[in-house]
């Protein structure tokens, strides 16, 4: 007898809950991502803020498939995708599927600005995160030699744009760099001179969230030291600085969090598209005319009840991924598959060291106890058993001390 | 009262040992370093294996004086020394001193072979270290992608070149990953068709140690797998391999650790260097003529007691870095100081995981025992409390499983 083969590409939240629900012998899986490992995307700001290393967030494919002979892990980027003669293609391979799972996540969208991704990088891979990191150290390091200089005063503004969940987190993290962990660090620059700006276009942050939260939430980061502008739109982001529709901020380092596009593989399944680049799904999360095809996660626009697509998070990425892997353990046919629900389960953004806002089922809550909670569930649903114990005492230190553990710089200062 | 100044160029063991030792309250101490953290060089090789993240063993250099008030670090490179004027320079900015310590320690050599370093990279920088450990890695994911092909064997060639302590801790390593970590990762090839070749040109490898410890770490080394080649002598370098005086390898990971010499900056100095480049210098350490200049740690050519430049190990830039802070916290004129002296604690060298070679006093180890004496004193001399109990973490897990938990690749394997 030979097996069928189930083809998925992406190693996120979404494709590895997939591989991990075949169990059927009569399926052999193999799972193609671009990175040799997945990453645990909500905690990618704690890198680049220097509080955890890469390898703490992130975990080889290989070794959570080592258990499972049937999986094969490859490391590649897929360029094509065949949906009638049923093939994936990297560059110097191809692969014939019975069943294709696209889990391709999405990447920042710049709406349309090209050039502004040069000067106001995203946070959505390790080497995001670890330039980030590195912009962020450097302009200390450089502010310190410059001294007093007004020079020096550039190095030392930081903009965040966009004003969700990843937005309000980097903001947070920056502030408590500036104003806590590096106070006693410096001798010529007081690191307080340093301006944290966090833009939202949106009349509020955290627009998703109920607007108590939101306004907690701006109240905490201002406490912190973050300047928050909401009703401020971005128009400009040049080498200088950002050009708001209100003024002009000089910024050595500007961060990109304002928004998503699905990755541009998903063209080649010439199927209709949202405005965000996203596939439009059935209710079993396939293609139309192809039961055998399906997309999920940040690549897929799925609707909920009232007619809203789901957000971009891991707990509806990880859904999915269950989802359809039951359907392909049991290779359910298109007609027996019962409709993909969301199981919505509250939403949480942390603020700073022991503080966040979340809401679950109409429960908000904010301070010490979210972020509690955030704090749990983050290390419960992390990968890896060492990983948890490795991001829990750097945690441990980080609250008790403020201590930032991961702040390398790799390359030189000097011209 | 106008302070003294001591300028420190260096932030390795030499150098952060002097100003750890300078409290006179007359003295104001500058610690100049390319690079923003103090880097714990005996264990680079278990960042480069995958077996630590660079922050378990790197510190910044702000964070470990940051209680020292008339300490002032800045991150970047010295250019020029003048030593009539009394001066150091970096790119933008001079300072003069009342004191000097050059603590710049060694980088690879190549014994003028410059080709060789695009293709046998060395070991002394954490960028060292991630670079080797991509290629490590990429070359297993390569070689899968290629399946059972000849151009698949290639990458799991493996070629360390040099016996000291850190070609045989790096050979080791690769063994374990290929022979024992990676072991059940892989479905289309065996990692065991890998081959990992120690090259050494004396007669025996770790040539420092008695000959029966040398050959108790081949044997452990053979078991493990490595190929340990002696009375081999290395006579080219290129892209495919490497040719000794008796055979070709081919390789795609070729891993220097040869030789030393001391950092270019000496020459400003414009004092004898011997021929690894190093200061030749007086018995406080200092320069002939210049009682105020001292060259320390593995930049300085320090002779023992029988006219042997001491080793370039840590144990010997610690006692030297104490001894300058002493002389320098106490403002001890020449004519009182007197001559440094090496207190030799051993040497230890660790072959893979629980075994190790050493000898202090004349007594020999090996095996277990050798390697959790190797583990206490590398634990103990750790900088940063944090750092000791994650690093102690990874080595739990490492010990108890085999876990290499940072084997992540940042780059694309595609063309």
């Amino acid at each position: 007898m030979t097996k069928k083969r189930v083809v998925i590409i992406g190693g996120g939240f979404a494709g590895i809950h997939v591989a991990r629900r075949i169990k059927n012998k009569e399926l052999e899986v193999l799972l193609l991502d671009k990175k040799n490992h997945h990453l645990f995307q909500p905690l990618l700001y704690q890198v680049a803020s220097a509080a955890l290393s890469p390898a703490d967030i992130a975990f080889p494919l290989r070794e959570i498939f080592k258990h499972y002979p049937h999986t094969t892990v490859l490391m590649g980027e897929v360029t094509k995708i065949d949906k009638e003669a049923r093939k994936v293609y990297l560059s110097d391979a191809e692969f014939s599927y019975d069943y294709l799972v696209v889990a391709t996540g999405a990447t920042h969208s710049y709406f349309g600005n090209k050039t502004w991704e040069q000067y106001a990088p995203g946070l959505k891979t390790l080497a995001d995160a670890l330039s980030i990191r590195e912009n962020i150290l450097v302009s200390f390091e450089k502010a310190e030699r410059l001294g007093d200089s007004e020079e020096a005063k550039k190095y030392l503004n930081f903009v965040v744009i966009g004003g969700g969940p990843t937005g309000v987190e980097m903001a947070g993290a920056i502030a408590e760099i500036a104003y806590s962990t590096l106070l006693k660090n410096f001798r010529n620059i007081q690191p307080e001179k340093a301006q944290v700006f966090l833009l939202e276009a949106a009349p509020r942050i955290l627009p998703p969230y109920p607007p108590a939260l939101s306004a907690r939430a701006q109240k905490d980061l201002e406490k912190m030291g973050v300047k928050v502008l909401v009703n401020t739109k971005v128009v400009d982001v040049v080498q200088e600085g950002v050009k708001t529709d209100s003024s002009f901020i000089s910024a050595h380092n500007i961060i990109w969090a304002a928004g998503n596009q699905a990755s541009a593989l998903l063209k080649a399944l010439n199927t209709p598209l949202d405005r965000q680049g996203r596939v439009v799904v059935e209710k079993d999360l396939s293609l139309p005319e192809h039961p055998e095809v399906f997309v999920i996660g940040d690549a897929a626009c799925v609707m909920n009840k009232k007619g809203v697509p789901l957000p971009a998070v891991a707990t509806a990425a990880i859904q999915q991924g269950s989802y359809i892997g039951k359907i392909l353990n049991k290779q359910i046919p298109k007609e027996k598959r019962k409709p993909f629900k969301y199981f919505d389960k509250g939403s949480l953004a942390t603020i700073g060291r022991a503080k966040a806002v979340g809401f679950i089922k109409g429960f908000k809550f904010a301070g010490f106890f979210a972020w509690i909670i955030w704090a749990f569930i983050h290390i419960v649903y992390l990968v890896g058993f060492k990983n948890r114990y490795a991001v829990l005492l750097q945690w441990y230190f980080h609250y008790v001390n403020g201590v930032r553990g991961a702040r390398l710089i790799h390359r030189s200062i000097d011209p």
